[in-house]
């Protein structure tokens, strides 16, 4: 039986880590769930869930909705600090982080300080801290299982193979909504069309990284960390049909692909079960006559923010943290309507081409990036004053 | 470094055995080879790889070009028993088997009795007499690694998973060249025709087998024995374009797949450097716009050897072997024009039918009903008188 805890368990991922966890029955206990600021969400969820204890993210929200809940109620801990130590819970074997944006850092050292594996579907935290957080899980021992359906495709790929085999990773996209729109359409598209993905329902933030390609980008950033593979042996392709959700090239020529239909329940419990394998019902993909699967180059001229994540991670450092930070802003900016969907891009080169890096192996130069990128996106799009960075 | 004795060195996968061997270098030392009636071809391979002994399997021909090496003469074996001498060869670690039919039953089982590791490409070995071979393997703690491209698919999909995750194993097939020819069409096709494979080169008997989608079932089989499956969770697809050589799926509904370009040296490199892989300048898979790759239901009202063979599993025991040994006969007769294409299913299956299958847990019982298989498919094809079998 593992014991888990949920961090941001009323998003996307959350909700359905949650469901996976219910068909699995005795196979998990849930302890922990986290809210960033959806209490009553939370609420429901420790109903049906019973977890020995909860946080609240955002400290201004009011924790009336789990008071409500009279003896039912768990121990409660409040802000950043209360994700770390419901991450911390002991006897808990697995951390799910389902967090969004790099406030999911400090809870997983938390976690990984305490011995806790984690299943880890945050990826801004891998994408802006990678460096720390990897080289704290090699230290601790700690095993990191990614929930993303490309990685956790990669890691299927390559369990059982020495890792000096690899060649090449492939990370494939579905290409998101614009994948046939041109320059000129992309932008000026509006974010309710940015938030169509053609294939997988997920959160905002993360269906605008889609639709810009940068999520693709980020993607790469975490294969890096997760696998320990340079980023100039990450390739991507797009395969619309969201079926091959990965590859892996080895030396010998012989290429790894993992199949499923897209369900990002199948990864999860992935995560969840790792290294045993469970049927639970999940859907099944119908092999036979599936019309035709292909890959192709994606248009880096339409989108280049994909460029700009591998340029990142060639300037090093801190590079990307800061690119993470300005894109939390801009796609912000973008949904808010402050700033059109073709201005995202410009945004954040910028903020990456002003940035000088600082050594990434500690994570308050990765704070102090993560800040400084915000502020400087901010700069950027017009709403605040600008200030340097000094590493 | 690897030392090698490869059974069945001038065949098809003996010959891309040895330009494997060759361009792993220093990795492999061919310390035997083996023939069994291209004495010529076997000098030859002597010359440019220099092994310490040799066998030639069919004790009727002459040594005569090994003679004609004067001091470069290796040592060298006759008949299956000197197979099996070379199979025990001190000092070497893998013993290739690429011979054809059941011949390769005897020196297999010298080879585990030894101790040696065994690449195995014998597909009617693993047929006839998979339950004595992987039994035996087993108990001397001997691994089997499949050299069939299908097989060495499977192989890799599942390295590092546990047995208990594998919901069902998926062997392509590429149709082979009669995939669009109608059942009228096939009945009167020529050996020269059903000798025109797709995608593979390979040797006479395995090419017929191809076309007649017996060589499917026969993988089917070897896959029961190589994996410890089930039949009923083995299934076979079409692939046309030979790059998906199989698939995997497991209990969660993740499906695993196996893509190369079609070229068989990728299959005897695995097994030759497994659990290693190596960059040797094989030819590489372009997944960018190959074209949709698909999956298709096999006919199995035009190719009813496919379902004979899972039928002679059903069937258990010397089944199998009476299917194999039976087919050895009628592919024979086929080359010789004795009968026509489409007589090769009904002289199979009024084998097995007529069989009663005996326990296929001893090498006896196995080599009687290969015995008996022979003369059987004979008797019905109108060369001899047949005989009863009794267990």
């Amino acid at each position: 039986m593992r014991r888990i805890v949920i961090l941001g368990s009323t998003g996307s991922i959350g909700v359905n880590t949650l469901e996976v966890a219910k068909t699995l029955g005795a196979g998990v206990e849930v302890v922990g769930l986290s809210t960033n600021r959806d209490v009553a969400g939370l609420a429901g969820q420790v109903r049906e869930h019973g977890p020995q204890a909860v946080a609240i993210a955002d400290e201004s929200v009011s924790d009336e909705p789990l008071k409500a809940l009279g003896e039912g109620c768990p121990k409660v801990y409040r802000g950043t600090s209360g994700l770390a130590r419901l991450a911390e819970t002991a006897g808990v074997d697995l951390i799910v982080n389902a967090l969004v944006g790099a406030s999911g850092i400090e809870p997983t050292l938390a976690a990984i300080a305490a011995g806790k594996d984690i299943a880890i579907a945050n990826k801004e935290c891998l994408v802006s801290a990678g460096e720390v957080i990897v080289g704290e899980a090699r230290r601790r021992g700690v095993e990191l299982i990614p929930v993303d359906s490309e990685h956790s495709a990669i890691h299927q790929c390559i369990r059982g193979e020495p890792k000096s085999g690899i060649k090449r990773i492939i990370l494939t996209a579905s290409g998101g909504p614009f994948i046939d729109t041109s320059a000129a359409g992309m932008a000026g598209v509006h974010a309710l069309e940015a938030l169509k993905h053609p294939t997988w329902s997920m959160g905002e933030k993360v269906t605008i990284d889609s639709a810009t390609l940068l999520n693709k980008g980020f993607e790469v950033i975490e294969a890096h960390w997760l696998f320990g593979i340079d980023a100039d042996r990450i390739d991507v392709l797009v395969e619309r049909k969201s079926i091959v959700h990965s590859l892996v090239e080895f030396l010998d020529g012989s290429v790894m692909a993992l199949l499923s239909v897209p369900d990002m329940r199948l990864s999860i419990q992935y995560a969840l079960t790792y290294p045993e394998r469970v049927e639970t019902g999940l859907p099944k993909l119908n092999l036979n006559h599936m019309g035709g699967i292909d890959f192709e180059e994606p248009d880096r001229e339409r989108f280049p923010c994909l460029d700009l994540a591998f340029e990142a991670v060639r300037r090093g450092g801190t590079s990307p943290a800061v690119l993470s930070a300005a894109d939390e802003v801009a796609v912000a900016s973008f949904l808010e309507g402050a700033i059109g969907f073709g201005e995202i891009y410009p945004v954040l080169r910028d903020v990456v081409r002003a940035h000088e890096p600082c050594s990434a192996e500690s994570l308050k130069a990765v704070v102090e990036a993560d800040r400084w990128g915000r502020q400087e996106a901010s700069r950027l799009i017009g709403n605040t004053e600008g200030e340097s960075l000094e590493c």
